[in-house]
């Protein structure tokens, strides 16, 4: 349990695990498939978003670089490192399974000529790093500056890991 | 063959292999890629699209939300699952050699502020959940919504799956 | 060293690996992520884009189809390709250790309507191709025309390639 450890040393209590889609219009909401999916010594995570303490979606929405502003869009991305990691203790019962964070794929919102995705990235990527060192938490990444996500969200971050299977 | 018993049970008939491109213009018909690039234990599936049952492309062209309805593009996504069976199907032999599929990534020639993108990807994630089950069918998934598809196509499908090697 | 010696055949230098983002406001200069990212027998490749020989970005800037033309953004893939392999040979120290590159994604700054994604990538897949082969060389693809790239780059491609573990 020594990234359990090093939130609870950080003052970082992780949200439940999503609720996907409260208050959002019934036909969104059955949606079947894996917010985590499980094979061999991968895990394959969907995109993970903001979320409020209980697991509501608390994502910002909106464009990045006008209606959502670039801070904030960070803050969202920290978050959603949270909320994977939610996910994955749930799927993996211990977090300290996931040896190697591997690829890490954002998609941000942005708004027509926003520049900014690499420092959005940063809120999640500092937040693995701090948790699992560089060995295991070092990542390839991608900031995909899109025309729109699910629900018109500000920033969503998917990833694959490596696990301890 | 029991995905092909599943297809038939169903009345559906898989078109046939993508025949790439053609009434596209020259410059693009000479495309040097693996609709399907097998290694171990992994397939990885370029985008596909909806076709025509002799293998041409049928996707339908224009912005989802926009010149594109939502439920045309959910049904684009549904047929472009068979799509891509018929490349793995040529590929692999028989599809009961895919064992588990991972990650579902589909791209989604949006119209500004189309917040769909979930359940256009649930025509995809459907019918393969119907054919393969939940054991080998659930997939982590991720939608985005782009500015620009290959030759404006309203929604394409790549995916990352588990084989039989 | 086959894939030097191909590279010396054809008088193509790779360019120094790079040097992230020199010239960019310092708000963006601390990126802490791995171009390249090894575990097991995988590479995970971050977007690379056109270099300088000193591993300077030169990457056009702007919207593919407006500011860039397309046989522009198609020499910036295939340079794009070059920068790869100087961040695939510092990391994994011979070319060679490349055993089958598996599938490449584009983020291409696209103008509203842009349709030519495929060709522009050609210019990275071509070069891939002819370096290593076909069986080796071989990879599935995705070309993702979106919205927004880091500092406005006309077109940036990642990788996820085997390697000789």
């Amino acid at each position: 349990m020594r990234i359990e450890a090093r939130l609870k040393e950080r003052g970082i209590t992780l949200p439940e695990p999503i609720k996907p889609y409260p208050g959002v219009p019934v036909r969104f909401a059955w949606v079947r498939f894996a917010w985590v999916r499980v094979r061999g010594n991968r895990a394959y995570v969907s995109p993970h978003m903001e979320l409020h303490d209980d697991g509501n979606v608390a994502v910002p929405y909106g464009k990045v670089g006008a209606e959502v502003s670039p801070e904030r869009a960070r803050t969202a991305a920290q978050r959603a490192a949270l909320a994977m990691l939610a996910s994955l203790k749930k799927e993996l019962g211990d977090l300290d399974r996931v040896t190697a964070w591997l690829m890490v794929t954002a998609l941000i919102n942005a708004a027509p000529d926003f520049d900014g995705n690499t420092e959005v990235l940063n809120g999640f990527s500092e937040m693995i790093l701090d948790l699992y060192g560089e060995e295991a938490g070092l990542h390839a990444r991608m900031a995909s500056g899109v025309a729109a996500t699910p629900f018109r969200q500000a920033v969503i971050v998917a990833a694959e890991v490596e696990i301890d299977a």
